[in-house]
């Protein structure tokens, strides 16, 4: 049980906020977790996948991105290019395998979008065990990826990069 | 601790969710205290104020909503006119006192939120004392609810409603 600081947040009463719990929460809300797969050259396999997890909050009240970002312990703070909100955005494989997915394993979503944690999971899991540099385990992530937050947008869709990557197996 | 249903939302894991920090976390990304007071000319002072909390969420995505509602066992859920979400809303004073007020007291708000909700549960308080009733109470009511929200949408001004008052007085 992580308590708040007392002397910040709640006066003199006593407060018994779970933070892991209210975090969960919070992103239930307002994060996303996204794979994101783009062409690039340089990669053996020609298509990156790059999981990352987001929060984005108004920037006059940046507390809780800064709350989320210390108890992670990880992720980058900074101005979000199309609105006037500030995201707090971690993208490291080691530490999103590390720290992201186990919390919310032990503190899951009460929405669906827990079945888009699982299936980020499963991507962070097949690339820690570097699947991604091989065009099966890539085809694999593609499926999986493609299942995920089905209203957002897609620049390369699932079927698009699929098929280029029948005509390179 | 309140726990979730393990078999509704993490399998077979081990759950250690606090449900009320994770209310707490899930309003202060998509929850809105509010205060709005409007003329009424049956009342005595001429304008009504109610006093409601609100959180808003995507209708595919509706379990947390359903959460909130039985967790504070008040408010009703229905479909917001101006877009594709849901809402769930609690109106009546008298909850708002016995179950909003008492919750976010114990669990509050990690934003900036939580002066929005601390100058709700005054406007409460007032108004379960009968104050909002007299038009020096009213008054005080309406210099609290303007510091509210301050980048809302207002139909009537604050000074508005003060200018109105004094010439009652």
């Amino acid at each position: 049980m992580a308590n708040l600081r007392p002397e910040q947040y709640a006066g003199s009463r006593a407060v018994i906020v779970d933070l892991p719990s209210y975090i969960s929460g919070y992103v239930d809300g307002e994060g996303c977790f996204s794979v994101s797969i783009a062409p690039r050259r340089a990669l053996a396999a020609g298509w990156e996948v790059r999981p990352s997890v987001s929060v984005s909050q108004n920037a006059d009240r940046s507390e809780v991105l800064l709350e989320i970002q210390r108890y992670f312990g990880c992720g980058t703070l900074r101005p979000d290019r199309s609105d006037q909100t500030l995201k707090w955005e971690a993208r490291s494989l080691q530490t999103l395998w590390e720290r992201i997915v186990p919390h919310f394993r032990t503190y899951p979503l009460l929405s669906g979008k827990q079945r888009d944690f699982e299936q980020f999971a499963v991507i962070c899991e097949l690339m820690i065990r570097g699947d991604h540099r091989d065009p099966f385990g890539l085809k694999e992530i593609v499926r999986i990826a493609g299942q995920m937050n089905p209203s957002g947008k897609r620049r390369y869709l699932p079927d698009m990069i699929l098929k280029d990557l029948e005509m390179k197996a």
